[in-house]
């Protein structure tokens, strides 16, 4: 882990049922370009209103990830 | 949108069950008295403990809603 | 001045055309509401884009203005 | 406890007295039209100088208090 | 409660499950050796990725309790 | 919306003209490798000064635009 | 001094007379139990409300204090 | 008002009596050298812990006076 | 450049046209005493209100500039 | 340079040796993929502990680095 | 991993060799007294001067160990 | 020490060996026109890139030193 460099993104996940699935969603969503995700930090969780309640979240995630000598 | 001037306030929501369910209680009372409201801001995140355990979390926000001509 | 108490409120104004005109928008629209506002504190810029450029900057503010006593 | 929503305000006290005095003159404005004010949060602390001593004290608040149903 | 004094300690608790059970995992260990806790302020909110996606909540608090003569 | 994942990626933009123009070289620059930008926030203002006076003015800014499943 | 390695914890004392004496509060109890406290650094000022004016005042403090070898 | 240029200065004022009067004592120490002093904003509270209780508080402040054009 | 040393002041500027116009008053103005001014930050952005409309815009910025053997 | 964008990208470069080398290898592996890097900002020190020592740095950087027009 | 709860403490060390040296001291004078310390994150970097250079760095860290059944 | 009045002011130090020398390089050349330096604290730790590795560490400072009465 010593010679280790990690890259961080910023991503912001949504969801209509709850904060962390947002999250899990934006992660998810990074999966499908980003290989060897290791941790991720939630930056700002907010929430649009639609008819007067929270209609999704929308959560601010800083992702790091392992990168490889290749890229 | 463009032409839409928002107002933010600040409010503190409370439940036994979620955090989640902490913001929504608030956007949930807020309603009764504030029309408009678009989006919400989760601020800071507490929690109350009885009994040695978590008994209710209390969610800051702040909430934006359209301030109309009338207002 | 030593015997003021001064309330904040959190306003966000949009413009097309730049960031101040943003702020100068948010304090006219209070203008129909809020009597004696003496200062406000940038807190935000933001922007929305479309077609790719900057359509309009989103400035949050907090204002100042007195309470009278009859408030 | 659990089941209570707050509202947060800002509101700037003066004093020529003593920091703590400011903060204690913007609670008695607001209890003037709040009802159940329950805690407040020191946000910033400044003075007004004149003749080249601190003239007054200025003290930012955060004020929480209960919203009650007919609110 | 005027004339209490509060300790604050800062826990990292972590689950599987969800962010607040990480939150109420760490209150659960606390207990087993503080006794008369209050309140917990959530300071950060981390997860730990695994086969690119969440595999546990790591949840960061401060914690406050009553310190009692004795102690 | 609900269903969107955002990717920020953070600039920072000049120009001799004002600040607001710097933001908008930044985003004009990216606009041609990034697709679907939809906001962008603030982050830091500095100028560079040259012959005493500023010279050009230095925004950085974090950009949001949409993830779309192709990325 | 430069050899010395310092603690930090983290207290709220509490006070109806004024924010300092809050402070001094929580250092008298501190003294109880840790020896050697060298400083200490305010890091939030709160109030509890009763009967619509400040009943109490609450400091929360960091304490800093030397870490003997034998301990 | 509108045509004036202010610079900021910080100091660190001491007192055995009260955070205010460390203030206090800071801006009549600046007196001495400075014209103009307009304003002040508390950045930082510490104190320094003599025989376990406070000995004297240090109040670091930032002041803001008028620049005149013979300066 | 790897062998200067800078120092940074902090200056708050005023226009009634605007935000920059503000930062660049207060160059200008320190440009009267200070040689070599390389860069400057704006930390706070603020306007006075009158006649319930923005009058004139305060900006304050840290300026660096090097400075010379000789000062 | 006032017809320059920059893009920022966050790296985590890890070293068993020194806080600075853990930043210099984190641009030391950027320097891989990424053409024209310029400045550089420190916003996170960690430091992973075994054996009860300090076993390796965890440095976490901003990077700057010229857009050219063909990117 | 995922069923650890961790503590964190905050300590300062002092070296008048380095800032990296002073954080390593802090950790050896901790191991007296702490198992299972896992990670470190430096909060802040001061330095004490005598006869016009640095005599010792002083870091503040928060250490993070895992916490036993037994404890 | 409880009398004293403190003046802090910010410096950036350059050096191509190390972020310690860069503060040591600032504190240095401050030693020309300032008497009675105590203390220092970090506040920004920045590297300027050359031919993809850093070339120069830039170290920001805050100095706190005594004011004199002669001052």
């Amino acid at each position: 882990m010593a010679d280790h460099v990690y890259k961080m993104i910023e991503l912001v996940g949504s969801s209509t049922e709850s904060s962390d699935a947002a999250a899990r969603r934006a992660i998810e969503q990074a999966a499908k370009s980003i290989r060897n995700m290791r941790w991720c930090e939630v930056v700002e969780t907010r929430a649009h209103i639609e008819n007067q309640q929270i209609a999704h979240w929308q959560v601010k995630l800083k992702v790091g990830f392992t990168i490889e000598d290749s890229e």
